[in-house]
């Protein structure tokens, strides 16, 4: 960390950027190691192609990192946040290539140190976390108290994205201590939290209801959900809204694969799956033509969705008795 | 504290007990405090009417808690966890008034300070929080390490049950410093989520489609849902069963409270009421003889769903235009 602090401690100008498509720990290690910055009386940037989801906007709020989007001249160094990855990050060819030096803070455990000062903590629940442990330092180092409550809601908001709001297993001792900590200093929790997590539109609730109502039990360990276009017809909701329904069926007791049926328009039908434990999904994917990962996966078919199910319960038992 | 503290280390036969439709916080409160007692070479019996509710008969299952239930002679002191009023205390007439003294340990709000000891901290999270920082208290006058991984593991349940996982605003700096401390002891944080969370019955999903399909928005800040008798029979659930689906109400954009109509029985009507920012449902819920926190609070009403539901929403608007 102490290479990084001073290379924080003694540059003048930073461009900040994260990961394209960015989620609440990019915004929020961004926006929140921006002002930090700015109270060392750093020149700061923020280079970011991709727009803020509007449920992230709020972070971008105070004044002094809505002043930050603009262009930068001389000598900078450009902070990655939260990427593992060069070629991920969300900002132009030339601001890469006219920075001075690459600094490159992140947590994945896919990060190849692409940059030529990297603080990488695989074991750090998310990079805002990682920010917010470097701040703790520098103010130690500088007698200085850096964190306030608008540095402090930045990073809680990365620090929930990332966990769950403390679900996932990356929450660790760390995580709770940052949380202690910046709830001392003052945070509208509460406002962060219905942001993030409390904003469902009801036509999705509706959406969930009538998905739920097609749920069925193939064995003990199979869960199935369908979703058709008269769904979203009734509810007057897109079809790609639909995150997060299929784990629903693979949050039942003894299910160890999940898959929901999606008819995104007629005989056209997005397969997702999910496994619990140990089945592989992308192997069964992949007999269809799609792919993904071992826990995630999904395909296309073109037929009804009885077919689909069919075809797909048909893989799915075979998978199981392997 | 200091005279809760004496009647806990003075006393030699303690009797627990919780509220009647235990939930993780009265069962992990019981149980984390019993097998510290335990620690302490106290005899101690859990006195509970009411069935633990299944994900949570994980807490029961340490052989040291399940020895527990039996039935007690000699003088015994009554310790009463997570309930604010006398006559919802889960447990036969006579053990109750057969106690020496009333230990009352709570945090509700409407905790009328029925014990002969009373510690209610209306500021807690939960009665687990509470018990975490009394075993810290007296494991520094006893020099003596009681908080191990399994008391942990229960405390840590009602932890997150009565915050939502630290979702609700409950949650304070005490609770962040509690889990980051039970991290470090070591307890299986995964497995208390899933179990809590991520195990859901098939059953109890189909309950939330039917639930869902009667979700309705009145104005844009109320919503209400319903679950009839009708309903528990045809999915074989019991209606105890039912932890969360308020939330499904409550977490809708622009929703600031949330009513839960449930048919325990004919004519037998619980409402849960939840607010998400402002409103105080406590106040609503004393109109009809209950009472609860400021964001969540319930009672009971001796009529059809229907009128119930015309009763409540009246009151909830007269509060939404104060």
């Amino acid at each position: 960390m102490i290479k990084l602090i001073d290379k924080l401690l003694n540059g003048e100008c930073f461009v900040v950027t994260s990961h394209c498509n960015p989620d609440g720990d990019s915004i929020g290690s961004i926006t929140g190691l921006c002002m930090a910055l700015m109270k060392l009386k750093k020149k700061v940037f923020i280079a970011m192609d991709d727009a803020v989801p509007s449920n992230l906007e709020f972070l971008m709020k105070p004044s002094k990192v809505a002043a930050l989007e603009g262009d930068m001249s001389g000598e900078y160094s450009l902070i990655a946040l939260d990427c593992g990855d060069y070629k991920r990050l969300c900002c132009r060819e030339d601001i890469k290539t006219g920075a001075s030096s690459i600094i490159n803070i992140d947590h994945h455990v896919s990060n190849d140190c692409f940059g030529d000062v990297n603080y990488v903590d695989k074991e750090a629940s998310s990079t805002s976390e990682i920010v917010y442990y470097i701040l703790k330092q520098i103010s130690k180092e500088k007698k200085l108290d850096i964190i306030d409550a608008d540095i402090a809601s930045s990073l809680y908001t990365g620090l929930i994205t990332d966990t769950g709001n403390f679900m996932y297993s990356n929450a660790g001792a760390d995580s709770f201590n940052m949380a202690c900590e910046i709830i001392k200093i003052g945070i509208d929790k509460d406002s962060i939290v219905k942001n993030l997590f409390q904003n469902n539109s009801f036509s999705r609730m509706k959406l969930l209801g009538d998905a739920l109502n097609t749920l069925s039990l193939h064995g003990d360990n199979i869960a199935t959900i369908e979703l058709t276009q008269e769904m979203f017809r009734r509810h007057n909701v897109e079809s790609n809204s639909t995150e997060g329904i299929i784990n629903y069926a693979r949050d039942i007791e003894n299910v160890e694969i999940a898959a929901l049926f999606k008819e995104k328009a007629e005989n056209d039908i997005r397969v997702s799956l999910r496994s619990k434990e140990y089945a592989d999904v992308n192997v069964i994917a992949q007999k269809f033509g799609g792919g993904g990962h071992v826990r995630a996966a999904g395909c296309t078919i073109a037929d009804t969705i009885e077919n689909a199910k069919h075809l797909v319960l048909s893989e799915i038992k075979k998978a199981l008795k392997r």
